[in-house]
This record gives C-alpha cells, sequence and structure tokens, in this order.
C-alpha cells in the first residue's frame, strides 16, 4: 500500500475541488483525508489531502510527474507531495537541557514521526543527555572570528546527513541567512514568550517588569527577521505577582516543552503550510 | 447565488469523496467547503460540504432529490441538505436570567445566525428581560398536575412557529420523551459541570464539596437518558479553596453563557453531526 | 459590627506583621483576613487585612487617625483604609454594548458589590440600555474643539456623585491627562489585546496579520502612557487560521466582558496595590 | 539564619492570628510569610508562616515545644513546624517512562527541593533510566502471591532511608492500606483523568467513548477509597472528534508530567493542607 501526503495553495478558482479529486480517482487513488481553507482576504486557497494506491507499480515520482502536468500547471499551484516516509530532524541545542530531554523521551517512547541523525551544540554540557539516549552530539563552538567556519561545518552535517528539518531547542545563537536560505520554513524555533509580545532577548524578565498576569511560549519558522516568523503554536500559563523571575522562567520551560513538541509534531505530519508569513494549520 | 450545505455519514467506503465532488460538479456547483472526519474505530465516514450553484434554476428540492437517488442510495448515506437561511429557535428559561441576557445580546448585535420567535418559561421572572428586547414571552407554569397539558401548549407553539431548534436556557424542568423524540438533536442545554463530572443537580455544590480545582460547563444535546446526551462544548476555568460555594456558581455563570452560545453557534452553522452519542463538530 | 479593610506598602523592615497585628489587638479587632506579599527585587512589603470591632463606640475615622500616628509614621506606610461600604462607579461608553450589557446584569443580579449613578457616553447610541436597566445616562458629544468643554462636564458629574472609581467599558476616547490625575489608578480600561502585544487601535487586525494562534484581552488601570498602565486581569482564547478578523472581534468581545467584570471585582473588593506601574492583586 | 515553616489548622477563633504573632515575636522571629483561610462553612481556620531567627542558640525543638504547650494547647490547633531542610521522597514507577523523565530532569536541573534516596519498580523496564541519572533502583515485583512480601520490603526501604513522602509516577498497583496509614497525605498520586470523571482504571478510554471536548489530569494524596483521595492541582486540555484515543494518551502524558510536578513542588514547600478531604493551597 502506498500513501501519500498533497500540500497544495494557489489562487482560490472555480472546480479546484473536483479536479484534483478526480485526478486521484482517476489513478486509482483512495482519498482518506481532504480539509481545504480559503484566506478570503486574500483569495488564496490551502488543501491537504492523503491518498492510498493499492496499485503494485504506483511510482509517487511519476505521480508527482504527472500531477505536475496535468494539474499543478492548470491551476497554477505551489505544491508539495509527500511519501510516507519519516523527515530526518537535526537538533540545535546549547546549554538548556528541559526542550532536549523532552523531545528526546517523545522520540524514545516513539511518539515522534521523525529521525534524528544528530545534536548540533555550541557547548559541550549537554553531550552526556545525547550519549545516554545513543544519538550522536558535535560540538561546534560558535564565535565572532570563527562564524562562517562554524555554519560551514553545520550544512557540511546537515547536507551529509540529508537532513530535512531543523529544530532549535532553545540554541542560543542567531542563525544565518545562509542557513535560512537553505531550509525556509523548515528550521523551528521555540522562543520563550508570548509574540509578539517580549521579542529578544530575556522576555522572562520583560514580562516580570511588565507585570503581565499571563506568559506564553511561541513556536515558529525561522525567518531573517528575528521573532518574526510564521508562528505555528503557542502556550500560556497564568501568573501572579507572587512569582519571582525564577518561577515565570520554571513555568515558562513547561511551556516551552510543549509547544515546541506540538511544532516538530505538526511539521512532521505534513500538517504546517506557510503563505504570507502565516500557517495554515490543518487537523 | 444558491448555496447549500451538505452533511453526510456512512460507512467508510472507498471513493466516496469523488463521488460526491463529481456529483456536485455535474451539477455545476462550486465546493467552497469541504471537510471530512473517518471514526476509524466504528469505520464511519463523516463529511460536511458547501457548495454554490449560479444556474438560474437551481431548486434545492431538485437537488435533494437527485443526490437521494444518485449518490445517497448507493453508499447508504445518512443525509441533510440545507438551504441558506436562518434556523427558528425556541428559548425555553426559568428564573436564571444570565444565560437569556447572554443570548439576547448576540442576537442583537447581529451575531448569530437565527430567529427567535418566542421565548417559554414556567415562571413569569423573566418577561421584563423579554419586552426589552421585543420578543414574544409566554408563560406556561408546569405542575405535577398539569405536566402533560403544558407540554401540549409547547409542542403547539413550537410547531405553529415552526421552530427548527430548542435552547433550555437554565430552563428548570425535565424535558419529555415526547419532545425529545419530536426534535432529535435538536434540543440544546447547558449544564452547569463538566460532564460526566457531577451530573443531576446542584453541581456546583458538588464540586465544592470534592475540593476540586477546576470547574466547567457543558453544552449537550438532550436525550431520554439525563445529562448524558452528546457533547457538543465545553469550557472550564480555575478555582481554589478560598471560592466559596457562591463564588463558584458566579464563575460558572461565565463559563455557562460563553459555552451554551458556543453551542447555539455551532448548530446554526451546521458544523455539528451525531453519531453514537458522540458529536463531530466541523471547524 | 463595623469592618475595616487595611492595605498597606512600605519598605520591607523587621516586625512589622506584629506590629500590626498587635495594633489591631489593641484595639480590640479580630482580624479576619490578613495576606502579604514582599517584592524581593525592590524590597517592599505588602499587606491586605480585614478587621472586625464589636465595640459600639468604634469610629473608622478615629481608627485611621490612630493608625497614621502610632502605626504608619513609624513604618513610613502607604497606607488605605476602607469601611464596608459600596463604592460609586460612573460607566463611560461609547457604541460597543457587550461590555455593557454584561456590567449591568452582573450588576443586577447582585454580584457587584458597588452602585452605579450614572453612564456618561459621547455616542447616544446605548440609551435604550441605560433606560431598560433605570440608570440615569448622560451624552456628552466629544469633538477636537469641545474637547476641554466635555470634560468639565464629565469632572462635574464625578464630583458631584462623589464617584469613587470609572470604568471606561469600550469607550473610543482617549482620556485626558486631568481626569487621570483626579483618579489615579481609579480608572479601569479594558484592552481588546494581550497587552503589551497590539497597543493601540484596532488589535484584533493586528493580531490577524501577525497569524497568532491565541488572542487576549487586559484589564488594567489607566495612566498617561496609553494601553501602558499597571495590568490588574488577562484573559486569553485560542483562534486558528479559520477565523476572521470579524471571528477574532466576536470571541474577543466574550474576552473582554470576562476579564473587565474580573477588574471591576477585584477593585471594589479592595484586593489590588499598585507599585511601581504593577499590581499585587490579593486573592 | 534559621528558618520555620509553620503550619496550623483549628476551629475559628477571636485572636488566633494576633496570639501567633505575638509568640513568634517574643521569641525575637521576624515573620516573613503570612496567610491565612477561613473555611466558613465549617468554621475552621487554617495558616501557613515562614519565620526567620538570628540568635545563635535558637533550637526548632525547643520551638515546637514552646509553641505545643504555650499556643497549640490554648487554641486546641492541629500544627506542624518544620525547618528548612529537603524532604526525601521515594518514587514508585512500573513502565511508563514520561513522569519518571520529567520528575528527574527537573530534579537534576535543580528545580526541585527535595532529594531521592531510590526508585522502586515493580518491573525492570525503567532500570536504565534511573541508572543514567544515578539513582538507585530496587526492582520489587509485585504478584497476588507475594503481595504482604513485597510490601514489607517497601516499607524496610522507606524507613531506612527515613523517606518523608512518596510519589506514585505512574505506579500501576494498588498500594495498601498499610502504606496508607503509615503516610497519610504523603502518597501523591497522578490520576490521568479530571477526577471525580473517570475514575478507576482506562480513563482515556472512557474519555474517548463519552465524546468529551476536554480531558484532564488529577494529582491528589492516596487515600483508602481509590481516586477518592484529597486533590492537589489539577490540568486540562482541549481534544475533539478528531483525535483517537492513542492522541488522547498522548496528550494525557503532557497534562500528567505537569499536573504531577506542580503537586510534587506544592508538597515540597509545605503549601498544601488537607481537611476533610479538601486541600487548602496557600499561595
Amino acid at each position: 500500500m502506498n500513501k501519500i501526503t498533497i500540500l497544495i495553495h494557489c489562487k482560490d478558482q472555480r472546480n479546484i475541488i473536483a479536479s484534483i479529486t478526480n485526478f486521484i480517482s482517476e489513478k486509482e487513488g483512495n482519498i482518506v483525508y481532504i480539509d481545504q481553507h480559503v484566506d478570503r482576504e486574500q483569495n488564496i486557497f490551502f488543501m491537504r489531502l492523503e491518498s492510498e494506491f493499492e496499485t503494485d507499480n504506483f511510482s509517487t515520482e511519476a505521480f508527482k510527474e504527472s500531477f505536475k502536468t496535468h494539474l499543478a500547471a492548470k491551476f497554477n499551484m505551489k505544491w508539495r507531495i509527500y511519501s510516507d516516509i519519516k523527515p530526518k530532524m537535526a537538533l540545535f541545542v546549547s546549554k538548556y537541557d528541559h526542550c532536549l530531554y523532552d523531545l528526546l523521551g517523545r522520540y524514545n517512547s516513539g511518539e515522534l514521526f521523525l529521525e534524528i541523525p544528530f545534536i548540533i551544540s555550541n557547548h559541550k554540557d549537554l553531550k552526556s543527555i545525547a550519549d545516554s539516549f545513543n544519538i550522536p552530539f558535535y560540538h561546534i563552538p560558535v564565535t565572532k572570528e570563527n562564524k562562517t567556519e562554524a555554519e560551514n561545518k553545520q550544512l557540511e552535517l546537515l547536507e551529509n546527513h540529508n537532513i530535512d528539518f531543523i529544530v532549535l531547542a532553545r540554541y542560543m545563537q542567531i542563525v544565518s541567512g545562509k542557513l535560512i536560505a537553505k531550509y525556509p520554513n523548515k528550521i523551528i524555533n521555540i522562543h520563550h514568550s508570548f509574540l509578539p509580545a517580549f521579542v529578544g532577548a530575556k522576555p522572562y524578565h520583560s514580562a516580570y517588569k511588565r507585570g503581565v498576569k499571563i506568559i506564553g511560549a511561541t513556536s515558529h519558522y525561522v525567518t531573517e527577521e528575528l521573532d518574526a516568523g510564521p508562528i505555528i503554536d503557542q502556550g500560556v500559563t497564568r501568573v501572579s505577582h507572587t512569582h519571582s523571575i525564577e518561577d515565570l522562567i520554571a513555568k515558562g520551560r513547561d511551556l516551552e516543552k510543549i509547544v515546541l513538541a506540538n511544532a516538530v509534531k505538526l511539521h512532521t505530519n505534513r500538517k504546517v503550510m506557510v503563505y504570507n508569513n502565516k500557517t495554515v494549520i490543518f487537523s
């Protein structure tokens, strides 16, 4: 049994849905999931579709070629088609261990549909955690002086392992435009505030100073503009005057873990589409 | 422009989606919304679809007839097809005014897609509110002795006004099996607890006694078994030992208002399907 | 039985709590509530205390005088002492009715410990609602030209009725520094966003554009700097790409009602203290 | 510097607060935290107080003796006094690893004020996790036949290590009345539902079947009656018809981790008092 997932967006037009479902039907596919969204402000049509093909000689590549020629061209679609294989995720970390523990715990228990070929860090602190989960750990220090060189090492590792997407699990370095350009909407960051409130560094300190009654965390794709990329998921929790900055940080860690894990799951299940710096998240 | 909404459920089978979208296409309809769900435990397929027809001579009745013959019969579907007209809601109340104020405020501001031909109450207390919103108010007292008679009066009003669905906005009488049978999955109740916790009367007192840290409210369709019908929406809020029973009741009122209004909106937008005492809620 | 509520803040020092409880004890008072908070960043002590006095000749004024001389002076306290009478609230509204309906509904049902001598509006639209609740409604239009004159009319009404605090229930004018100076930390506003995200006008439009997954509302005291006063309460709710701006506005209305009502209750129950633009909220 | 925490409950009476604060003052203590609660239904007074003593010859034991004689006797108080030392926690686990990983991760990062002398399990599965955190792991299988013997082994370990409290981190055995009697309100369990909904085994399956829109988790002290002990904390999260039972279980794991960790923190910070099967949770 072959299963593929199709993501499409294009200008909203008549008969798109019928055309797509007919196309699948002609290829003897059975649609097992279909969902669509129309952004009425911008007149953009989005669709997510899963289809199964029982035919022995089904080829995802041939399907893609036919889809491109007969359907995508006609409606001027942007599209992606995925077969049912686990994406490869590279983990970037620094010194904070809570998101790392959380993701590896979920990975170990089989909760995540992905592979983790390696972990990259600019510090050595978390190597023992990587070791206890038997995942290769590459220590690539980053300084002002060696920035380009460090990045090239990262890129080499990413390419050699055919990495599909990157997760910055509280990685405390700003990634370069070059890396972002190579992995557009494929680098997931966790920001420790309810964006767009408190962009930049030390958001819990800022939240404390402002006296907010709720704090949050935001997972988003990394774009050139800092903390301004498309939001994938957000979570919040109540705080009060009784909480110190340390309390906010501790409560925040719980949010960060869950919000980042949600983003990873949505991404690997191909549920996220991006358009005009916003996400469409299919259920 | 004619717009219809189609709700379908049937045994999951191959090619359902393609068959339906083809059928719409042949009728020169343009699908503007499609969403589906498969309950894998029970192997049931659910679909919600909105379609627009520009043809001058489109008739919803003719479409229904054709749908029934050519499509529904083939897949053994349960189906409903709605044209784009406001459903008629009857409001049943007793003495509590918060849900009544809330629904009428929303109605007045144009937030709700429905008409309210009248309000029925077993008490006179809320008549002045109905008056201030210019909605007819029928006082039908209910006692042990007059129960059948009172119910017949209710049924007469409901039928004379072609009521589509009933909302029990803290109506403090148990509705009869006869009424339920006439309006299956068309009577919406708000229960002041997080069902299935604290079924029956005085749930806030029970919650207080049990020392729970969160209280809730539940909107559901009324079925013969008390407080056990299909859940449409639920809401919760935190409480603590500092809250008295009166505090829980006050906090609960806010939940009840929002959870009931959500249920009314979901119902009138034809987003709810019921199967095996559970709801499928389309987005 | 006489009951008073005492709010204190001062530099944190040894023996404050014992000194205060002794003082009350000497006056033959019985402490029925005591809570305190120390802001360790700024070394400030906050306390809220309720005490009952059974003596026939108890005088709040005499108690205040003695408290000031013997206790407040010694510890250099900022303090307020309230006897158990309902504060007078002035309601300022414009065209949106949801917060008005909500507050008046709560007022009518006895949920709020306050009096509402009148409602002021710069538009006539909501007069009929005020009428249906039998509350005087003053229409004071505000234009660029008559701004000072309009404000003087407002101030005259506020003073003539001995108003204790003001609630801006979606009042669409910026109040002047003069009014703010007369009612410091006594003007409560509801901002329709999760501050400090989306300050200024049209926050739901901004939230929609940014693609956030959660929207919020914030009640705060009004200060000279727009949308930057001490936060009293905040609430949030989830949204998704399926929600239009109108949906966000509708969902936001529910948040605004609850968050504003919470702030009013906290204020009238003397549970809020302000220091350095932040609130301490006692339970 | 000596710091103690005092927890008291007794019948509500006049002058309790002044008597306690005076007593501390006479002992030259400085009160750094005081909070109280009166249960008006049952007329019970609760207090939590932290005090610091600078005197060189301060002895917690002597203070306790004096407190007992001069204060507790007079007001017929139930009381506990703690000095500032880390309580010892025994972890009981079975096969699920998520709560174990979570607690040990927090423990490692210094977030928890406690010591973990050992982990007990009725299965060997999680030994490697205990090893990677360098915590002794005792495998004590439990069968119908060896139940008493197994329990005696557990009790011996608990006593030899002076264990203060026990955490059942998804321990899949029912603990005996003997153990409960030795550790009253000192055994914390995490139940994977929003109690009192779905008591007993397989709550996620029950929640799925009932079609609830929100699932929860509950941490509570273990009492003889199953799943009916005093609730310490509860958490909830939204679910929909799109979630399978496996999805509910996965979402539930995140709740369980946070709700159990919260309970452990509240317990070790001596913020929890129990009366009549309900908790008072100080802030």
